[in-house]
């Protein structure tokens, strides 16, 4: 079994907020991340499948359908999109890298081709905090 | 003459948007950077000040004030903000980081110490792209 | 179950010496590390914790108060210090990164917040070695 | 039960391609990684090894000596050469990173010292991919 | 005067060789850069323009032009290629980091569009050197 | 003229301290840095010299031999040492990067090969400060 990881990224705007509390409350526990008119973050993003190779390829799977796969799903999304506003499957969600990394897994989940499975996701807000998901 | 560059970063929303242009004109100029909703970035910015080293202490100037400076000019103003409305002093701007490097630089130029000058300003905005600015 | 890893990093002097051996014995083993007057490293630390996202904010803890924990418990203490002179719970120890691994994570266990707990300290010592550690 | 890691480098050149398929099937499934005059890259290798400290020096290992080992096992045979053309340990082998992790734990793993042993091989070929095994 | 810069990166095989020396002096003055197969790296390119920001654009020039201007002129030609056999404009050329270099200026300086000139190329080939030049 | 540039780096020890002052004098001007038994850094050197290519190599210089030359100069005099007590050369200076930056210069200015001249030093104490000097 091997272990292969693709990086992506986005650039994306967001807020963390929670709509059933109000904005007194939203300032005290998010501070500035909850700031009226959003901020912003250069997220990087990793993929990471499981599979054994295909011993005509010496590849668990071919990396130009692994990076297709991820932007058509999750890069083109989100890229230079606010994460509030303008994701309809992240409506209802508070935007929290976690969030969106539990989100991501399931975009991903059951795209990948016979043979592969989803390892895990992490998502990079800044160069000093990430969030890994392995989907349980 | 020696050079001392300060790392600090800070995390903000924008768009690139020209408020006398048309929608579809800003659109087609600048695609996905005029997303009605904003993204945002991490922004990485450099400030090289030059002088001669102190013959008591060794250093061009105490690298704890050019942090704070900093900080208070530029990185409190602008962390976890919207540069196209949070601003005040980059009101009537279009916030590339060409903009914003200037802005930047009127913003410190004249708050170093004395035998301290500034002479570069550089803002990377993803970890492929960055403006580089000399005051002139 | 979500796993959240913040980074810190410190700048501290150490060698490697065993205070039972001869000089000698100690420089055969240790080469350079065992020089008498120190050297020193910019150590990068990577805290990793685990628990469920609270449903009201997103979020696994707050990322405020991960750093503030660390920062009391082992930033504030390690930064610009002798990890071979001036830490009393490194005391008695040769500071290697898998004994300071050890000691920052008998530091961290128990100062989390109820429904997160510790899940894997990471120290560089260089961009060319680290050491992890998982509590067991 | 501690992980130590170590970096390591070296450029080669490699295409990927199966001696058994047409030139047309070659490219079609490999791209332009199949380019007959090779490609290149700067590949980064981290070799994790697992045991307890010694009480003695305070080390899962001497790290001169992880070292020295994947130089000699692994560095100075591939560094600046021809993965498909100059490797006697990977003749009849696909040079993907998936097959090449295999090869380099075949190598190592009877290479370390007595209460080590390896846990995980992890090749870097871009800051975009990599991949791990875990022996297993 | 603003100066932008883009990063882009190819991967490729080349040695250092001169043919009109004996094999023997080849491998005495390059080394193992001389090996007959070749090797390859991960090439970082920056391209640094310089320029009047435009009023109505807030920019020095549209990076997805000079992004189309660099990946057209450079990255196609010398993407998954060696550079000793490949390349039509490196023929008749040690391909050096030095010489190509000089190759890419002479190719993207005549390319950009009116009001912006070409002020630096720089080439990393590993993370340890790099070459510069200004055009003259 | 094209401008080649080798990074190297070494580990070690120091503290900013004037003998000619007070303890208390120290500590308010140098704060933690100031530490009587010293901290540490990982630092990165970049050396870049200057030069016409040789058209029989297609080079600036020999990059081993410049390498060489940094080594046995600059890194193994520095490498796993204590600035302020171990340093011939760096006795009666505070060792700040500034001060390190020229003394490395005043080191490698007549040591390069005819053709080649240094053009600068840059010295990285942690990935958010450097010092750059041009030799005048």
């Amino acid at each position: 079994m091997l272990f292969l990881t693709r990086k992506e990224h986005f650039n994306a705007a967001h807020r963390l907020w929670n709509p059933g509390w109000s904005e007194q409350k939203n300032h005290a526990v998010f501070g500035k991340c909850a700031n009226p008119n959003f901020h912003g973050h250069n997220f990087d993003l990793f993929v990471c499948v499981k599979g054994i190779p295909n011993p005509d390829t010496g590849c668990v799977m071919d990396l130009k359908v692994l990076k297709y796969i991820i932007r058509e799903q999750v890069i083109d999304p989100l890229d230079h999109k606010n994460l509030n506003m303008d994701i309809p499957w992240l409506a209802h969600t508070i935007p929290s890298i976690e969030m969106v990394v539990l989100a991501i897994w399931n975009r991903l989940e059951d795209k990948l081709p016979p043979g592969v499975s989803l390892h895990k996701i992490t998502l990079w807000e800044t160069e000093n905090n990430f969030v890994e998901y392995f989907g349980e």
